[in-house]
């Protein structure tokens, strides 16, 4: 594969991509760009990324920035202006604020940064250019001097840093990225994020974070009215992540059976049994239960061999079962929990209910998918991730809780130096003590604005044209040569798994050989995928079943054409094999 | 309090500041930023706050934004330029990217983002404006209409919520922000930040995060070079901050003292006991234990009452001591504790070996400083928040370990549907199997690029000034008339504790009294300070003593005038208590 030189982001990495049709110089490219954006913008780009460059390139032609073009100065008219003079290869971070008179070299180095970023993302949707520039680790190492330094680097090298990152970062707001359960970038979303980076506090305390705090205050009862506790009473966090949203269910279970446990330990209560539900679904499937209710259970000193199927729920002697998760959405078939069945087993046994939504939660928010997590409203607790179906940016991850004041019994530890009671407002809102963490990231704001931007009318368009889309795949493939479905049936999510057998393969009557090379198919095709960076979706094997394609949709630039692509892409890559 | 509207960022929040004499118009306070600005810069940022300003002041003279004045489209020079013609009000979020012919509306409305961030940034450092325009919780719902709403917003109002989250924020990077342990906003750090947001991506794979992967191997390398472990070998993880980091190391020592908890839970193992050092200082401080062990033990099942003091160290009837937290910088006084001497401790009994360095473990960077440290090298595992003393944005919390491989045998659950085997690449770069989260924000790139822009005497000589700074309060508060310090001797760290006593009750004769009147002091110039918003500063009780400051200094804007500042506010603020 080769490596290209990192100084030419916006030239070279449109023109070495394959099958794209893209100009092969970064001059041409700002010709195209030019004509492409309306406004100026696209000179304003192309001289944008030409900065920091002209020393570097080994191209001639490159060494003028275009600064005599219309709108080099960022404006959208024909002029004369440039740039303020500032001249980062003479410049330090210690330059910038608090400097003194260092105004105007941050807003201009800042203006620098926010430059490449926002022709990184006009370059990410567009569908010519590469999803990854993917380099081995061993490669991308020696592609850059990455290694930290006594002595500080200029500014200029600082935007080279930047530019670099970029260029070999995945662009996950590509329209052809599938690979994670998080995919796409909202622009409203980034917008927010930004501006939580330049408030830089966190949640700790009304004091700190007097708006977010409000805010985040604000969208739990919004997510508690729409899972249905009335009047959306309860409690909530949000949490680093599903798997510590799924922990901390697991620790309100336990604190509310053995409130005890908190001081003396797991030494004081029986031994416990948590349960999942991965041999109950309608559809028969051997789904796995989220690793994450394993990783708590261990964390919290329960053990995973406590961690029992629900078929199995029976009282083994000496096991108190405390914990069940229903799964609404699984990883990787995206199957859905019965929940009312399995919320009548719990109050038959007095256990605790929990819900991980981390993936399907947001369904909720569909009028036609909704039913899917019927039952819901029964639950203890919740975990729901706006950062995966809602395509909010990483992380926003929620834990919803049906019993108001349970977490701040559990997890407080009245530690008055960070907590001060004398203080002059209403302490309610000082949330740091119901956490496991001090202080904790801004998550919130994000989400909040994009809700305000879309309001959940747009939330539910977003989310059910993923759905669309993943019907569409699946219709297409169900029955097409050489495909085969990994189970029956719609799939309940956008999660559509399916193996490609290639010709060679195809026909083998040797069915224990034909899985046996079946199973290196996908591996071979992610691998030129990746090289080729034109698309990324995600294999796996499960259980029995060898390496398989799963294709999630959470991604809001992807349409139909960009199915059709995959299909054809996944065909051009392994017909071959 | 009076509540201003929020339309009015820039002028009638500048304006309004106790005790400046900034201009208190819109208009005037442009001119006086077009003056202070050097070019033209003045102008845009003018501009730009009365962007959507316009239809809802009720000034008539700010309805015309300025767009004649010189360098109103964002450039230096005098020039005739005006911005794109994009009208936010007729616009919603779905006309953005993705959006078909999006380009140009986004860059343009991600422009106006930042266009408010810069202007927010160059304020946050400027003296005569507040650290926060304080509203009591009930009033500041009022203030705005916060809800979430079913419909969509325009992108006009968009802009109105940020401007409005941005003027009720509290500035913490003002150089009179010293209310918490993380303070400041580093304009690199700040670019880094900005980038990962962009980027979008989760520490979870190679595959999806090259370059931030790459990135925290390497820095994770340096700073385990730092604490002095031979050839910087050894493993960690960046966390969701210190107490997350605390408790990843107290699950590594007991799963290496007792591998088979993972699997069979606490009822597997005898009953263990966890030690702090809080009575064994040699200052004889009687210094609380940063609540996060105690948050740690409750949550693994360990139970709060198996936290004991490390004077008591015996092995108590049936319990097991498994792990010893030291403390290099406590939360209010910043005291260390002697490491050697814990760690011959350790040693003996064949205990984990655990420093909390949330706070204190930056001084490693500082030559004058980093024997406070010694004996660190000892430990099996490190707590490090550069997002404390080192001024990177929140979060970025490092665990560092001795022994390599154990995270990964502790936490990992082998779930081959999220880390494939057969992947082309090189598997030990895929570190997701080694934390409690499943997908992990990206914490690095921000500490990466600042010490990439400070180099390692950067990082040194902004410590060193915090504490240099710190002792210059010391010096001017401790026999000062009125004052009264907390603790005796030279603050180890950049915490300076202290009483204020107004004259009415500085010379009272009744001490019982006099302690009671002063344990309400320091709240009220406390709730003065947020009022005016002039500086801020923590309090607290400890122990049997009343209510006293806690100053830290990790704000890299503060100068000795700023120190001075904050004693002439005290005694303004406090005065007449």
């Amino acid at each position: 594969m080769a490596s290209h030189g990192f100084w030419s982001l916006g030239g070279d990495n449109a023109g070495t991509n394959t099958g794209s049709q893209s100009p092969s110089t970064p001059r041409a490219w700002c010709q195209a760009a030019a004509q492409k954006l309306s406004g100026g913008i696209g000179s304003k780009l192309c001289a944008l990324l030409n900065v920091g460059e002209v020393e570097k390139t080994a191209d001639p032609a490159a060494k003028q920035p275009p600064q005599t073009a219309a709108g080099s100065c960022g404006c959208n008219k024909p002029c004369t202006c440039t740039k303020p003079d500032v001249v980062f290869s003479d410049l330090y971070s210690t330059d910038l604020l608090p400097a003194l008179d260092g105004d105007t070299k941050t807003m201009t180095f800042l203006q620098e940064v926010v430059d490449l970023l926002l022709a990184y993302i006009v370059e990410s949707f567009d569908r010519e250019t590469k999803v990854i520039d993917f380099h081995y680790p061993n490669e991308l190492l020696q592609l850059n001097n990455w290694e930290l330094q006594d002595e500080p680097a200029t500014l200029d090298d600082i935007l080279i840093s930047c530019r670099a990152t970029l260029k070999y970062a995945i662009k996950t707001a590509h329209p052809r990225y599938f690979n994670q359960l998080s995919t796409g970038l909202d622009m409203v979303g980034l917008a927010a994020d930004w501006l939580t980076s330049t408030a830089n506090t966190n949640m700790f305390t009304y004091e700190v974070a007097p708006v977010f705090v409000l805010l985040e205050y604000v969208t739990l009862k919004k997510m508690r009215e729409i899972i249905g506790w009335p009047d959306g009473r309860g409690d909530g966090i949000f949490s680093p992540g599903g798997a510590i949203s799924n922990m901390y269910a697991m620790l309100l279970a336990r604190f509310k059976m053995f409130p005890e446990v908190k001081e003396k330990g797991m030494s004081s209560v029986p031994r416990l049994a948590a349960f999942t539900s991965e041999h109950v679904r309608p559809q028969k499937i051997n789904d796995q239960t989220h690793f994450s209710i394993k990783k708590g259970a261990a964390a919290l000193g329960i053990g995973t061999e406590s961690v029992i199927s629900l078929c199995c729920l029976v009282l083994v002697q000496g096991f108190v079962p405390f914990f069940v998760s229903a799964t609404a959405g699984t990883t990787v078939y995206g199957a859905f929990d019965p929940l009312i069945a399995i919320s009548d087993i719990c109050r038959k046994y007095n256990v605790w209910m929990h819900v991980d939504g981390a993936w399907g939660g947001s369904l909720l928010m569909s009028g036609r998918h909704r039913w899917k997590l019927d039952g819901v409203e029964r639950a203890n607790s919740v975990t729901w991730n706006p950062h995966k179906m809602m395509s909010v940016p990483l992380q926003c991850s929620a834990l919803l809780v049906r019993e108001e004041g349970l977490m701040q019994n559990c997890n407080q530890m009245h530690a008055c130096y960070l907590f001060q009671q004398d203080k002059h407002y209403d302490l309610s809102y000082d949330t740091g003590d119901k956490a496991l963490q001090c202080g904790r990231h801004v998550d919130i704001f994000k989400l909040w604005l994009m809700w305000r931007a879309k309001g959940t009318i747009g939330f539910e368009a977003q989310i059910d044209k993923c759905l669309e889309l993943s019907e569409y795949l699946y219709n297409k493939i169900k029955d097409r040569e050489g495909y085969q479905m990994v189970f029956d049936g719609k799939p309940q999510h956008t999660n559509v798994c399916f193996w490609y057998l290639p010709p060679g393969i195809r026909y083998m009557e040797d069915k224990e050989e034909q899985k046996k090379r079946l199973h290196k198919v996908a591996p071979v095709i992610k691998a030129r995928m990746m090289e080729y960076g034109t698309t990324m979706v995600s294999y796996q094997p499960q259980g029995d079943k060898v390496n398989f394609f799963r294709m999630v949709i959470s991604n809001p630039a992807a349409t139909f054409e960009d199915i059709d692509f995959l299909i054809e892409e996944i065909e051009r890559l392994g017909h071959d094999l």
